[in-house]
């Protein structure tokens, strides 16, 4: 997995040259010109900056730059929109960037058999839209969606906030083009919803931060878009009674499509940021969202459950009434971000371990000073517990600038999470914040099986080194 | 992937004394016992019979036969209850089969997080009937569910008939406890919905036909037993026509739980076998199911839809009344069974080449002069080309007497199936049946990395080799 021989300047002029000679050059960027590739949006910092830039226009861009980097073993850093939370796509000295932005094509949509071929630089909001026009849709739907790419979804196996019902990003894609780290096209899966031909390289795929292969197109399952939507609020006095009423509704067999669990200190941030008064009514907030044929019996059930249990319960079929309902949630990461310098965090657990992993997160907030403002895909335990740093370190955007408190806090609610049951990571990714933990997860056996896995891919290390694994 | 060095009798003689000395006695079968353990259902035969049969009770035998059988370089086939179709099970001389069917308890069962740890030996149905104690269902559902174990279901990817609403296995598991070729435990996945640490390995073995990892527990997702059930029946005077229905239901938005599309033919072998007459009724039948809370507005808008289309509609939501109804498809293999010697074809396509798809497998038929009985999983495009053989040829089970003509003619069903975007196998696996079709399908770049991946798992090839790749 390390790469086999030092880089020196020559290899790196070498590299340039070849890179001059057989792309077009609108697809090379160099110098300066390079800085704004160096990092994602997870507010870390690489040393230095990429040594260039390929903008591939087409697949044989991406094959040409990685032959000639396999060949020199350089690394390549494959780059889709720049969104991502865990420094996945960070690029420092001595890297080529692979930017895939500018393919952004929708190569086919098939509303007969509800699938969509796209080029990985597609926004994702785009594709969803373009699905729209067939009353149809792409189910995955990252926070990111208006500015992300499908491919960079795969890269990380996004979730969002309807992966309780309709799965995250991997349960979407049915097959992929991509480019092996040598230079070799591979098609993986199919066209249709069941096949079992060889190994599951397109699941394998999904989710490996670019580190396995690069992917030049996505065959995507689209889905009907839902007959009706039904939009409930309740607050609860706690976050821990919010908990319980969704592990109720659960019981109770409703199916949310969307169930975010707000907590105070998010509705205090939202409050101070927008003037409304959301902490004054709940200790909580949860908001509901039931889809489909049955949307309106589902939300009435969900209702009945939570008047006794919640201390308001608002509901609306009426799509602007549902967005102020929402307009907190949508609001709450930008709130937080005036309040200082935020990191992401992002655990996911049993579903009925929601409350427990509250406990554990208020417990490291006061245990190591650090303010801990928690919101939560609650229907599938997915947490997003956001450390906010004061602003006094928030200047350099460079994680050596992260307290140790902040550290040992983050620590402290992956030790949790693990114990509960759960993940890291439930939908960001890895990247580069998490790895120090994820052995902790995998055990070393699974790990070193994961690196020899990588290897089968990409045997000199060139793909996005130092990530995920 | 080759074996790397000719195994004589003395290294079977110091397996078999390292199996006796580390292993309890009843846990090995030597000699004439290991008859029954050579094939599965397909109708193929390996040659000659397995060296032995490790019975596993917990993972330590699991462990310690492999340990040993990677130490001494021999093959080890696992084995669940030895029913798949594709020879996957098959162990010819000079195997060790690891027989898994012992270890069949469910080890938790939590209704609250809707998960399930069972050990692979434990049936199918068994799992979906504990679950049923609170309400719950396992929702993968193969035909073979009575008889078939939860790790055999997994390592096939099995389908059945309700995934084009609820999904295949894959999407069912949500972690695996597994061991690697030379006896190391790994543990994949988790016991949340979400999770993005590390490559997905628990993706990755599912549907690997015992080539990776021998799987010695697996987390799963259960879910709701759907409020209510409706089922329709729908004749068609033509296949095609009936293939075009569901095309139109999908179109419309219905989801239905189960849509099993059976042609004339079948039809006719089911009345030749049952005294029924159905096929004076249509040249096709279409059995529909939709289920959840709005099950009756789906089935009402289906009837809707197919009384234009079809030759006779009823529809129930009494449970005996749908099973005289499903009558029909639960008979038809067996109906076909009288008829002569039975292979089941395994084709997915994509759900709009459903009619053109039959009508390939019809012209294959007419041109080899092979009977070809055909049903489907209309809803997700898998079709399972029956074709029957003279009883003449079908006494000895052996695919070496599987006349030309048919081989001939299920290559022509693949490369159709591949042409119309689709897949050798939909739910199936390759086992030993398909494996001349497989490049075909993969490409030799894929194909040669499946090969590595392979080789990263299982270095000196022991686990199941001659499958699945």
């Amino acid at each position: 997995m390390t790469l086999t021989q030092p880089r020196t300047s020559d290899t790196f002029d070498a590299l340039l040259t070849a890179l001059r000679r057989d792309l077009p050059a609108a697809a090379l960027s160099t110098g300066p010109q390079t800085a704004p590739y160096a990092t994602d949006r997870s507010g870390s910092h690489p040393d230095g900056e990429p040594l260039a830039v390929v903008h591939a226009a087409h697949t044989d861009h991406v094959r040409t730059a990685l032959r000639h980097a396999h060949a020199l073993r350089v690394p390549v850093v494959p780059r889709g929109a720049g969104t991502g939370l865990s420094g996945g796509a960070n690029a420092g000295a001595g890297t080529v960037v692979l930017d895939l932005s500018r393919m952004n094509r929708v190569l086919d949509l098939d509303p007969h058999d509800q699938i969509a071929v796209v080029e990985p630089g597609v926004i994702t909001a785009e594709l969803d839209r373009a699905a729209g026009e067939f009353g149809l849709r792409y189910a995955p739907d990252p926070a990111s969606a208006a500015i992300s790419t499908v491919g960079g979804n795969i890269a990380t196996n996004a979730g969002g906030l309807r992966c309780a019902k309709y799965g995250v990003t991997r349960d979407a894609v049915l097959g992929l083009d991509a480019v092996l780290a040598d230079g070799t096209p591979v098609r993986t899966g199919r066209r249709t919803v069941k096949g079992v031909t060889g190994y599951d390289l397109t699941a394998l795929l999904t989710g490996s931060e670019g580190t396995l292969a690069v992917i030049t197109a996505a065959t995507v399952r689209l889905r009907p878009v839902p007959e009706a939507t039904v939009t409930v609020a309740a607050y609860f006095d706690t976050f821990a009674e919010g908990a319980e009423a969704v592990s109720a509704l659960t019981a109770a067999r409703v199916e949310p499509a969307m169930a975010e669990l707000l907590d105070g200190p998010v509705l205090g941030a939202v409050d101070e940021a927008q003037g409304t008064d959301l902490r004054s009514r709940g200790g909580a907030l949860l908001l509901l969202q039931c889809d489909g044929r049955s949307a309106q019996a589902e939300a009435e059930l969900a209702v009945r459950l939570l008047r006794g249990r919640a201390a308001s319960v608002e509901t609306t079929a009426d799509p602007a009434e549902a967005d102020r309902l929402l307009a907190a949630r949508r609001l709450a990461l930008p709130s937080l971000e005036r309040l200082g310098r935020v990191l992401i965090e992002d655990i996911a657990v049993p579903r009925t371990q929601l409350a427990a992993a509250v406990r554990e997160i208020t417990a490291a907030a006061e245990r190591h000073d650090v303010r801990i403002f928690t919101f939560a895909h609650a229907a599938d335990g997915n947490l997003h517990p956001i450390l906010v740093l004061d602003h006094a370190t928030a200047d350099t955007a460079d994680t050596a600038d992260i307290p140790e408190a902040a550290w040992q806090a983050a620590g402290d609610i992956f030790t949790a999470a693990l114990r509960l049951g759960g993940t890291l990571t439930g939908e960001h990714g890895v990247g580069t914040l998490k790895r120090r933990w994820l052995t902790d997860e995998l055990g070393p056996a699974q790990h070193a099986l994961q690196q020899r896995i990588k290897a089968a891919f990409d045997p000199h290390g060139i793909l996005n080194p130092g990530k995920a694994l």
